[in-house]
């Protein structure tokens, strides 16, 4: 069968040839149909986040999938079933720990799990792929194009989740909040505040010039775009207003540590950029009194375990067809799977490494490689 | 009668005679038994922190407070029923807001509150005092000898309710946990971590010569001393093991960001110090990524509603009579009140201003002052 996989830091993905893989006890066949990229994919093309399985050169790709059940193999599943696979595992040759016991495999600290298509496992960017069935998330046929949007959008229900959970102790409602990064995740979370959740005023901040369609999203969800080149972040209270959320999806350091200074008495800033290492100065004593006189709150999160993916489904039967639509620039056979990783290709053309930040050309939101139609 | 106040920024405090207050309508008078001083206080003093009632001159201090109800001017209150003041009220002129209406003053921002011997309202250290009677909080005869703990107490019941709260939205359990600074507010947490808590582990974090009292305290609680000369907080992680949870009361601005490499993964950081204005380097970007790849969470608080200060009560029945008695180093009659105040006395002897980090006397830990023998 065919698979795309990257050797870590050498430069584009490249199709390859596999075998079928056969399930083992408990697991399923899928035969994979779609598979999102994002910013996680050029950091593992780079070769700045993750690794390739033990022994192995090359990693197969993709950790946002949606397929359909091809052999249950004796497991609860159907077969013709869509399905979306969560993505951590447990270590080979471990057969549990107390995080995946618990269902919580978000919540296990490194070197306790391995992350399909990024750390130590082979993605979900082939013909076909094996999975434990209590790891495959069934989705209804309709939703099913979309369903490599599940698990972006289960991230999101993590990470407010448990920003939500620091504000549970004590009356708190949330009126503003602000996305920073329009990339694809920033604009789903944009679309989810805006759609789902009862937040009054909702921001977006990028830095992009108009014309720009991210901008053009943003602003028909009835969001405001602000352009982080004329509003740093430190002064969006006074230009706009304080916020009671900040969802920080830049991988930019230095937003983790103004977010302290976007937020309103009593908020939270949810944290989910991985950026490099990277020292520069704060004022570290009017974050840390801001910090404890307004009782406020940061908090990381990384991954998303079944249960975010249920809801996540649930959020994207919620969300409007024209944003998702706008927001999927395009999805790639294999025939054509370059163009759903743009920015590896134009990075290799202009000799130099692969880049985390967004692409630059101005119509690149969303891309997907679609290995059999739905 | 006689109380205690000061011009903050101008020295020590001193006594000074003020007309017995009369209750309002809802309100009780009490007379004064004992007042703690803390930390808050010499910032007070100092003028860092806190200011006057507007058009006044003077504040009169404290805010760690046991006293008697000697006139329950028709409240539910009883006379002779020992009580202990929350610190929290509304502004003057104000008649209401939402987090007094919730009973949380303490997610009150600022303007919408003000802080009995701290900020905007006279404290405690008077002979008689009014005060609504929904905020005094009744404790038996038998705790009021040491009454004036509570509010401390309530500060870490509060913090570490917060605290708990970030961690809700999975299984967790912590195991480990480290106080940093071990004045009276360190060492009472200490003492509530060992004898009311479920943690297997307790650090506390100082730096301290042996011998002293504050070491011998944490030693006999169970726990562990960690010099901070010796070993920098970064580094606790390998000198002693990862953190649950950290509570920082050192007001040491570094401390707040060296806490997110103390932590364990999924761990949690209590912040309670109010340090002033300080820029420093840090590297943002490790910080960062370690927030969000192991879910860890920093959350800031500040001041207690009356639920912690009956919390607190019940704490305070449940920590060991020995681990009180040696915390308390002085409780000193208005004939000797300075002594409650050494940090002061000691700043002006010495030419220069007060300083909110604990007395280099080898004996004092914490202080209070005497209204009325109980």
């Amino acid at each position: 069968m065919k698979a795309i996989a990257v050797t870590p830091g050498a430069g584009v993905p490249e199709i390859v040839e596999r075998p079928v893989p056969e399930p083992s006890a408990g697991e399923a066949l899928v035969r994979i149909c779609r598979v999102g990229v994002d910013g996680t994919d050029y950091e593992v093309i780079e070769g700045s986040h993750g690794g390739v399985p033990e022994g192995e050169e090359q990693l197969i790709l993709g950790h946002e999938a949606v397929g359909i059940v091809e052999d249950a193999n004796g497991t609860d599943l159907e077969e013709g079933q869509y399905v979306v696979p969560t993505v951590r595992r447990l270590p080979a040759g471990v057969e549990r720990n107390e995080y995946f016991d618990n269902g919580e495999p978000d919540m296990a600290p490194e070197g306790e799990y391995v992350e399909r298509g990024i750390v130590g496992a082979h993605g979900f960017m082939a013909e076909y792929v094996t999975s434990p069935a209590d790891c495959l998330v069934p989705i209804s046929a309709d939703l099913a194009p979309l369903g490599f949007l599940v698990e972006p959008i289960s991230i999101t229900e993590k990470a407010l989740e448990h920003a939500r959970a620091t504000r549970s102790a004590f009356d708190w409602e949330a009126e503003s909040a602000i996305v920073l990064g329009n990339g694809s995740l920033g604009l789903l979370t944009v679309a989810m505040f805006t759609e789902t959740l009862e937040y009054d005023r909702v921001y977006c901040l990028g830095r992009r010039d108009r014309p720009d369609p991210s901008i053009d999203i943003i602003e028909r969800l009835g969001a405001t775009y602000i352009d982080s080149r004329e509003t740093p972040v430190p002064e969006i209270p006074t230009a706009y207003e304080e916020m009671d959320v900040v969802y920080e999806a830049t991988g930019y350091a230095k937003h983790a540590f103004e977010s302290i200074e976007a937020l309103a008495p009593n908020g939270v800033a949810a944290l989910l950029g991985v950026p490099e290492d990277w020292e520069f100065d704060v004022d570290g004593g009017r974050l840390h009194r801001e910090l404890v006189l307004h009782n406020k709150a940061l908090v990381g999160s990384v991954n998303s375990n079944r249960r975010h993916f249920e809801r996540a489904i649930d959020k994207l039967s919620a969300l409007p067809e024209w944003a998702l639509e706008d927001l999927v620039s395009g999805v790639y056979g294999l025939e054509a799977f370059d163009r759903a990783f743009p920015e590896a290709t134009a990075s290799v053309a202009a000799g130099g490494h692969g880049s985390a930040t967004p692409a630059d050309d101005d119509t690149t939101i969303k891309t997907a490689v679609e290995f059999e139609g739905i």
